[in-house]
Formats: structure tokens, sequence, C-alpha cells
């Protein structure tokens, strides 16, 4: 019982799933930027009580809200060495999607920025022989048409949870958009953001929890775990952890997956590097192939 | 029925608990008091690698560190009716220790106040009635004597992880002192303020993460399950978890309690009441006997 | 020894490089391009250590920087007779720039998101007649370059502190750039995100507290005037505060604007509204004509 | 208008019983005792809609709740040179009151205890020397009675404003009480920790905010002097500020000392040292006499 699979037009979406669809008819954009106005007198399109069941997002042969989803790989794709052994890696100890950035938000200017969109192709090239769908960032507004026709999850990241121009372009392509919550932003926020997305047409949106800022430092990030009830009870969107920015430390990356999956999350997203030490970026909170696969054995065993 | 084991030496506490032991003698504080130089200089009582192994405390016939132990009950004791039914509930649903305050640390003075000595003596029936030990919350220096020959664990709670006084009090009981984290205290300086209690003797301390102070208000606070890896790392003293206080809401503390044990920790410290609704403290997040039969039979499948 | 970097007069400002300008104008932005690497080697552009003495900032006859600026203006450009007053009233009472805005970062897509193009000729408008610069938000790339024609001060708002590649096209356009702090975003990002600008070649940069996000409600923001001094430490950049967004309240706007020209801000961003409680946008902090006059009546006698 | 409130009993009132008080001595100690119940049908003692004017605490000639009171000396008396020093130190640049710490809550066991006793008649006897009244933090209810016998204001520190019993008791002796935010206090948390205090009987509390914990590290704490104007309007009592505990830091302290003026608070509490570099506690942000001198000089000019 899919329910939600493409989404244009948006009137004919939640009646009648399109199967197979996998770009909209240019001409029903038009219609589905006015549907705003419709929902907003009966309630947000996120808001549970819009829509009978729960939104699974489809990517390739991954349903994304059913089931126990792993998303995993680098946090940047270095070199064709590194993403095709990752990718191998990960698809190997049962990760269903592969992740890995091309375009890297990164607080310094002079910071490792990504590989771009030779990047892409690499991250594409590894997917596609591994034999597994690809998420990767999406920064700017003006990448988003070229990237939604190689990635099969455009991500967004925290620093752009409210960049409400990257979001509605992303409303208007029909691709699955996994929206990370911002840094500081409360549950009633991140939905708004989502909003912004399906209410642009677009209503293919997975939620990732990365972990908030408070004023521990023990941690990165404070994983918030229960925005995942929270949120399944708000909404009717899919939910994903990301214990790797969450925790910011490779230790402690395996026992709040777990603790991820036992709250009710439909899946994770970790960053996993052939070695880790080395990494460009993001190398304290990277765990190995080894650790991923004990990782995947002990959700197994769960 | 002995409930208390001394705490020294170390090595001896989990091989040859000491029946009979209620009081240290007097002349071994004196050595304990005098530890602290020593273990300054190697490093502090609390942290992992002063000890071999994790600190086990005896409560009874419960086992603090080993397994995964719950305790239940009402926020407040309230009336025998109340307590004596609770008890029973909790007990039959598999519970190990019985909660209870009778001395409620309140926002505003004209909130109820607890019912003090006399709800105590309640507490201590309606757990010798269910064959429970006890744990009840201490305020101030001055009840702690009393308090110790009738409460089987000393909870020092939030507002209090840094009354110092309060903590060195306890240090000199031979009582398990169960201390929860501060509203926005960082894992170091609750690490610290359980030291206070090492320092002057008494080895039997029990951490409890209940939710951190944050800008997210879906939640009343956030429950920093990452405090569980943390802590195992640093520390050899058990940790258990409130995800009645974490989350303020009854909805969220089924969900919360298995991503708890899920990630490592060493037990439950959870709001049950007969009817939630009519309690005179904290009715939002206490679950009703039904609630909590479900949530443990959850626990015990998952 | 007064660093003033030009950009005025505005209609010459890209076509023609005003004399005397220490950073290189249009035909030398390569070389700024290239620039980072050197900076980097021996710190950022933006810290105090790699420039003698204060950045200022010419808009027209103002100099942001030395002495007090006071910006003040709506929330948002509703209609001319709101625009037209609000600019007449701010410059009676003593303001030096007009700020309004025209595309609006709002939470809820459902919200009014601004008057946009059109808005900006009001306020352009608006801002001629009284004799004031204007100020405004851009909230995307695609915007920059119209804007930069119209607007004399280009505000990036908190949300977008961390768009990274909006940050990238202000700096390589010859418009002030006003750079908001993010919600919770510590004072390194923010002059890390500064350093974007100028690495990128514009170095006309004012940074803007205007409250970060933490667990107080009593404001809608924190208004951290600590700010100030550890930035006029830590950098040559220009720092004013906006008293408006910091505390979310009308009633607290006065005695803030007080205190922040008190600990040493070069000035202030105020929202000035004819009748603030019928604004589209931010009513409960705008404050009215009369008040406004009050408050800079206030800081002439303080 | 006479606000000069007093308490009971009145026989350890330091010299002579303050004429004109307007809230009942000695004989009507249950009257007051019992005020609660009928303040809490009408609004809490605290609150400003139930008393006309603003509460004025005397502490010898000095009135704090008019016009601008500094509070000066070191964080603990380490020495009888170092406190008389301090104490004539802070006098000739026009401090008001002589503060010293001789109970400290430190968060490790290990650190700097205080001098306890012997370190509050050190205290007193420079007071009186220079002439000042002194006050020194009170960390527990058996030190209350004693401490009253002495110190001219007992204070209450950030980690114990939710300690109630300590409250309590400090409501129930006529001394005035300084009580300080706690770090992650919310203003209306405050107030009712402060509602405590006077509905135990005791009306002389002066509220002092010294920062909250945010998640920026660039200062020690955020000093949140919007809680000022907040403050004004919703109660009657004084509110003074503490700059040093606020930052953190030394070369802020002058700063935010004028902004606290401009905000509108009743006074300052700051930290002075002969020698900062070498103080037990606090040494980062203590400044020595001449920064002292500068920064009372400064606020004199202002």
């Amino acid at each position: 019982y899919v329910k939600v699979l493409g989404s244009y037009p948006a009137k004919v979406t939640r009646v009648t799933p399109q199967p197979g669809t996998v770009r909209p008819p240019a001409d029903s954009i038009e219609s589905v930027v006015t549907a705003p106005t419709v929902a907003k007198s009966t309630g947000r399109l996120v808001d549970r009580a819009t829509r009978a069941g729960d939104t699974v997002v489809r990517v390739g042969d991954v349903l994304v809200g059913e089931g126990f989803v792993v998303m995993a790989g680098p946090c940047s794709v270095e070199s064709p060495e590194q993403i095709f052994a990752a990718a191998r890696a990960v698809r190997d100890a049962g990760a269903h999607v592969l992740r890995g950035g091309v375009f890297k938000p990164r607080t310094s200017p002079y910071a490792f920025q990504g590989l771009g969109w030779e990047g892409l192709e690499l991250l594409a090239a590894a997917g596609k022989e591994a034999g597994l769908p690809i998420v990767t960032e999406v920064m700017a507004v003006e990448q988003v048409a070229r990237m939604a026709e190689t990635a099969d999850i455009l991500q967004v990241g925290a620093r752009n949870m409210q960049n409400f121009d990257l979001l509605r372009a992303l409303g208007r392509v029909d691709r699955p958009v996994l929206l990370k919550r911002g840094l500081s932003s409360t549950i009633d926020e991140w939905l708004a953001a989502a909003e912004y997305i399906l209410s642009a047409g677009n209503q293919q949106v997975i939620l990732c929890e990365r972990g908030i800022r408070t004023f521990e430092s023990a941690t990165r990030n404070t994983l918030d775990l229960s925005a995942v009830p929270v949120l399944r009870e708000r909404t009717h969107l899919p939910i994903i952890v990301d214990p790797s920015h969450g925790t910011g430390n490779r230790r402690y990356v395996d026992p709040m997956s777990r603790a991820a999956r036992a709250v009710g999350s439909h899946g994770l997203l970790i960053e996993v590097h052939p070695e880790p030490d080395t990494a460009l970026s993001d190398a304290d909170q990277s765990i190995d192939f080894r650790q991923f696969a004990a990782l995947m054995g002990g959700l197994a065993d769960g």
C-alpha cells in the first residue's frame, strides 16, 4: 500500500498516484503553484490531518517511509577510488542509498568546497556500479535543475533549511528532497519549511533530524530523538536520523543509530569513509567500512 | 532487609557485598575523606580510568548497572489509595523500584509542595507491601539523615545538582544516590557534581539523564540520549534515563523508553499515576497503569 | 587613517570606481579573488590584525563606522503612503538611512512575502524624496545584480547568514552589505561568513547583531550586546545593533537602543511604522513615529 | 512616598530599624507569613501590580533602587592584605558596597572552596575600615543565621536560585538578599524564586542579572541586558547587573557596565582584585584597581 509516488499535478497526486512518472509535464506546474491557497484554508499540506496514511517516498526500488532505510557514504566525494570503494562497501553491508557531498557548505571560504559537478558524475557512476540510488546536497537555486537530472534525492543542508527560494525551486522538480533540520530550528519551523516545498508542488519530502545546537559540547550537536515521535504525530512525511552530524563523534554513531531505530524513525543517514582520519571533511564523525558493517549487523540483530 | 552495601574498598564491592552494613564504621569515614587528595593527582573517582569495571549499585535484590532496571511510580505521593495502587500496578507490570516524591521542588511557592514525612511513610509502606525498594527526592541537608533511614535511594533533583552542601552530605551516608542532570549542566559539570559525593565517601551513585533546556518547545526538555554513550565512555557509574521529564508528554514516553534502552542505558525512571489527568504535579507527562504495562511489554519484546 | 571603502555616488558606483579607494575596483576583481590564498596564510581579511584602523563604510554622505548611525523604517514596504510617511518621519527625527523590506523571508509560505521589485521602487522613491539612502534585504543570488542597481545597502538576513552562494555573489558587487548574525551563529561563524564576502572582493561589510536564540521566551530573541566589544576586538568592520528583532517587543526597543550605543556599537537598525498594530509583519516590535522621535531625542541627550 | 521596605525580626537589624517602613516588623510576622494566600488570589508579591512604586532596599546609607549603586571587590576573600587593599581601592574609586566570597560554590570538589567564617570576619573588618557595607554569598540553610549577623547583604548564587529551602530560610531573616539569576532560568522562574523569599516575610530582595547559558563561547555566559526592561515592567524589585560573570572576560567588563547603566539597571556587581592574574578564582574576569577606577570614571562621565 504505497501511497505517494510522483507529485504532479498536485490535485491529482493525492488521489491517484501516477506510477512510473519520473518528470512532470511542464504545463502542469502552474496549476500546482496555485495549490497553496486551497491548502491554507484547510490546514497545511504537511499536516497529518490533511492526508490519510503515511507518505512513502519511492527512490528507485527503495521505499522511504516503509521499513528502515540506511543511506551511507562519505561526507565528501574526494576521488574515484574513494567513492567507488565506499559504494561497494556500504552496499555489501546492506545500505540502500549512497550518499556523498559534491557541493559543500563550509563555515570558512578557505576550506575544501567539494568537487562540484565532476564529483557528481563520480558519485553517479559509483552508485550505478553498486546498484544504489544516490543522495547529495544542493546548495543553490541555479544548481537545482542540473542536479535533478543526475541525483536521486536532493538534500537541503541544515544551513539552508530556511533558504526559501531554494525550497520553492525544489518544490517545482520531480525529485525527492531530503530536508535537514536547521541547527536551531524548532520542529514547527521545520515543518513550515517543508510546506514551502509541498505547496510548490513536490510532495516527496523526507525529513532528517541531525542534531540541534545547545550548550553541551561533549557532542558536536545534540541529537533530538524526541523529534521523531513528535513528527510522527504531526506529519505524514517520513523521518530519518543522521547520527554522524548529530553527535560529531564516530564512537557514538552506533549506539545512536540503534536508538534512532528504536524510537521509530524510518532510517539513517551515516557518514562512512575508507580512511576516516584522512577525510577532507567531517573526519571525526566518519566511521570506516568495518565499523559500518558492524553497525548494520547490530541493527539486524537488534 | 538489608538494602545498602558499603562501598569501600571499590574492588570488594561487587564481589563481596558486606551484608548487614548499614552505616560505615566511623573510623573509615576519615580515611575516605582524605581520599580526594590522592584521587586528584591520579584522576577523579568518577573517571572510568580510575576503576576497573563498571560500578553496580545494589538496592535490595536489584542491581543497577547490570541488566535493565525500571523505576516507576507517581510524581508525587498524594494519598494512601494512590500510592498503594501505583505500587501494585508497577510491580505487576515488572518494575523493579517504586518512585514517589514527598518533598517537591516547585517553581512557585504556592504550588503543591508534597506530603513531606507523612508521604514518605506512605511510600515506604506501599513499597514494602509490593516488595519494591523505594526512591524519593531529598531537597535539603537537614532531611538527609532522616530520609536515609527509610528510603532505599536518595534522589537529587535537577535544580539541586550543584547544591554542593547537599552533595557533600549525601557523600557521608551509606545509601545509593540517584543524581539527576541539571537543566543546563554539561556532562562534565554533572560528573564533577557526582565527584562531590564520591569524594566524601559514598561510591553508590546512579546518574539520571532527564533532558536539558533548549530552544525547542515541542517537548518540555530535550532528552539528550547521546549523554549515555558519552558517560559510558567517561565513567564507571550506571546511567538511567527519565523520559517523563525528558519529554514532558506522556505520548512520547514509550518511544523514548525504547530508545533509552537501545542506546545502552541501565534503566528508566518513569512517572506512572492511576489517573494522570488528576495528578497534583506533572499530569501531562504521567502515564496510566495500562500504558505502563504496554510499555513494559514492548521493552520485553524489543 | 580613515579607510573609507567607497561605493558612492550610487549612480556612478559600479561604473566608475571612486578615487582613493584602497581596494581595487572593477577591473582588478581577479586580483582580489586570488587574495584569499595570501590572506589565509597571514590571517583572515576580517581580522583586526590584517588591517590598520577601522573600516568605515560610506553610504552617500553617511559614514558607517564613525559616529553613530541610525537606520530606520518599516519591516515591510506596504504601500506608497506608508513608506513615504515613514521616510519623512524617520528623516525628521534624525535617522540617516531608510530601511524597508520588499522580499521577506517568512517562516510560512502562506504569510505575506513582500511587494517585491515594485516595493523596491517605492522604497527608492521614498528615500530619494527624504534624502536618505536605503537598505533592504536580498534573499537570492538572482536578485543581487538588479537590487544593487537601486539599493544603497544590501542586507543579508539572519536565515541566510550561511547561504554561501549568496555571500559570494555579494562579494562581487560594489555595494555595502549589511550582514545580520544568524539566529544561532557563534561570533566566529559570523566573521567567517563575512570573510566569504571580503574574500570575493567586496570589503564593505557592516555587521548587525539582532539577537540569538535561547531558552528565554520573555523576549523574541536574546540581544547579545557583548558581541559588540568582542567584535570590536576581533575585527575592523563596523557593528550595528537591531533592537527590534533583538527583543521582539516595542517596549524594550528604547532601553536596548541606549544600551547598544553605550556598549560601543556604530549604530542601530530600527523598525518604525506609521501604525504598528496594523503592520503586515513584525507588528509587535515596531514603534510609531512619536516613539521613534522620543528614542532619538533620548540618544541625543544620553 | 516612602519605599524602604523593612522586614523582621527587627532585633538582628544592624543599627536601627528603618523609620517609615511600610512592611510590618517583629510582631506581625504571622500576618506576613500568611500573606501568600491573599497574594496568590490577587497576584504575586513580586508583581509590579501588587505594590505602588519601586522597592528601594536600604543597606546602611546605601539605597538600592534609587540612583546607581556599585558593589565591587574580589571574587574570593584570600588574605587580609588582599581584602583590605581591595576595600580601600573600590571605596576610593566610588563603590558603595564591598563584595567578597567566603563560601564558594565550585564545580569541582578539589577547587579552592573559600576561607569560610574566617574569611567573613576579614571581609567585615575590611568593610568596616573602608566604611562600606558588605555582600557575600550564602550557600546553605545552616549558614543563614550566622551570616545574617555579620553580612549586610546575603547573596544567593546562580546555582542556588532554585534551592527552595535556602530561599525560604532567607525569607525569615531581616537582611537584604541579592538573588542571582540561574544559569538557565527564565525571567518568570527567577521572579517565582524571589516570591519564595517575599512570601516567607522578607521583602528586601535585589535581583542580579549575571548572564545565561547559550551556545556562544566567545563569552563565558551571555549577559541578557533585555532582562532589565522586562523586569522593570514586571516587578517593583531593584535590578543590578554583574558584567564580570556575565562576560567572563575582564576586557568586556567596562563596555557592558556602561550598557547596563544605559539600559536602566539600578547598579553593578563587579569583581576587582589587586592582582587579577593571581586570583584563586575567576582570574580571567577580574579587573585591577586602575581598571576599576577608569570604569567608575567612565560611568561618571557617561
